[in-house]
């Protein structure tokens, strides 16, 4: 006589980063219940990596039967460009060796699992719509603010990836043609007046010309400037860094503007380190949008802080396993 | 005995513009089989106006019937802002008296048909989805260049609105804050650079410092000054002329690369006055365009011309009424 046992839904997350990949056992309401992470083998073969990845996932599979949980799929962010439909990976910006990689097909073959490959910023965007800022709403924006700026767009209800799943490219945006010149090339992408590398230069840029508590602060070691400690300088009160907030917070603004009068999105998600110092950065960023944008738009936008934090990678990824059936595919 | 005929169904497809209203008894192919027209009345009441588009849609209903059509609805596209699901209008641009109006069932209440309206720039995107240049793509941002830029946008196949019906604004990306001053009230807004009405001026200003054959051909009557006659000066190679339209087109090609690397769309479908100076326009916008996108989105894109002329308001119109039954909106 077998005893059927109902197993619990459950899936593995898996966020892929140029420092380190991590897993997570998650349940269908976002909620991790085993994690695991490790050095992400940058200058191992891609087989050595994806025997690492396998080791991983079987040990958080273990732990999922040991939790009555059944795993029904695997759940991959993964950074650059990925064909979202076959799993296939293009390339990853900053580890070698992956370029042109059927990854979904073939970790389908090793695990046996269904896999979901998409861009690590989709998954990010997904886990603030199903589990975050953007519960209940049906179209929001998504962007993470760090060295570069990684967006997602949910429409629908759905992630949106554009005809070949390069949509939601926002950090390109350009707003001054001649402005600083982008990794990516061109000049005045709004990554080069948010993202933190720019946003440090500015800050030294402006330190030579302008009386600053940071003078003080970075005497020691100027390594140490960044935008929590230039979040810090303008909580003090310090000048140089409250202007410093809203001059980045309008220039986000500008090409925001852009994307309320085209999308008229319910949300605007930010999160990444410079969207964490939100009391300086929000009230000069609505001021912008609600000149710049049209006022249906704009009175049906809210911009609203993100509220996963480093575990809306794993998340996403995770639900990107959950989304998988029902998810008609807006391009 | 009842004789019972298969009528073939066709719709009626109405363009409201601040001149004319436009009339069309339209097939499911795209085929206008009858049209009328009569002057916008801007001076007269809401009433007035009701009654003579009633009249002619009559007249255009008898016509149906002599045809052997059954005409299943009626399409309007109208400018400014309209909640689309409900067909409320908030207000005309350029006709007093329709501030807050529920077209949709006023005219449902007159005429006993079904009633779709839309923005008259996405019933043109339409129009070239289901019988011009977006034939066949999923996926399409289409615009109308002329005194403002007109903007719809396809995606999957369907109407994209936004979640108040508001979205498409694309004249009104900001690519410089320090820019021309918009007729919206913001700064360097893309119809700024593009728009017929700042075109001219621009032309003018160049015109003080530079010779160009324009000097003789505008010498009697200023006023003649157009895109058109710009063009036909670049195809005599005036070098004034050909920069304008380069200068033109690389600016739109700043605003477009955005929406590539956002929308990362089939097809960019370019309609309207200046769009027709095709050989001057074409090639530098999509220069500008393959250097600032990404290239998995630019190899993804075309840039093509409308397909449709002065009927696309029309033809957009009745459209609705065809996509209206398998429309799932996008929002």
């Amino acid at each position: 006589m077998s005893v059927r046992v109902d197993l619990k839904k459950a899936a593995i997350g898996v966020d892929i980063g140029g420092g380190s990949v991590k897993l997570g056992l998650v349940l269908p309401n976002g909620r991790i219940v085993d994690k695991s992470f490790f050095a992400t083998p940058i200058k191992e073969s891609k087989t050595y990596f994806l025997d690492v990845l396998s080791a991983h996932i079987a040990d958080l599979r273990q732990s999922a039967k040991e939790k009555n949980l059944r795993v029904s799929g695997i759940g991959i962010g993964a950074p650059g460009p990925i064909d979202v439909e076959r799993g296939f990976v293009y390339f990853f910006p900053n580890i070698p060796g992956w370029k042109n990689t059927p990854l979904k097909s073939i970790l389908e073959r090793i695990l046996n699992l269904p896999v979901f490959v998409d861009n690590d910023a989709n998954a990010m965007a997904l886990a603030e719509y199903w589990f975050g800022a953007g519960r209940g709403c049906q179209s929001a924006v998504c962007l993470t603010l760090g060295t570069g700026i990684g967006g997602g767009i949910i429409l629908n209800g759905k992630l949106f990836h554009g005809s070949t799943f390069s949509a939601a490219e926002i950090g390109h945006i350009i707003i001054d043609e001649n402005g600083p010149l982008c990794a990516c090339g061109n000049h005045g992408c709004i990554e080069t007046f948010v993202g933190t590398q720019y946003f440090k230069r500015e800050v030294e840029r402006r330190l030579k010309k302008q009386k600053s508590i940071l003078h003080r602060w970075l005497k020691k070691d100027k390594a140490k400037l960044s935008p929590a400690l230039v979040g810090k300088a303008a909580r003090c009160g310090d000048a140089l860094a409250r202007q410093m907030w809203k001059d980045v917070a309008a220039k986000l603004g500008i090409a925001l503007s852009g994307l309320v009068n085209v999308l008229n999105p319910q949300k605007i998600i930010l999160g990444g380190g410079i969207a964490e110092n939100r009391n300086l950065f929000f009230a000069p960023l609505n001021k912008t949008l609600s000149e710049k944008t049209f006022p249906i738009a704009w009175r049906s936008v809210k911009v609203v802080p993100a509220k996963l934090r480093q575990d809306a990678g794993l998340v996403g990824a995770a639900a990107l396993v959950f989304a998988s059936k029902e998810s008609i595919r807006i391009s």
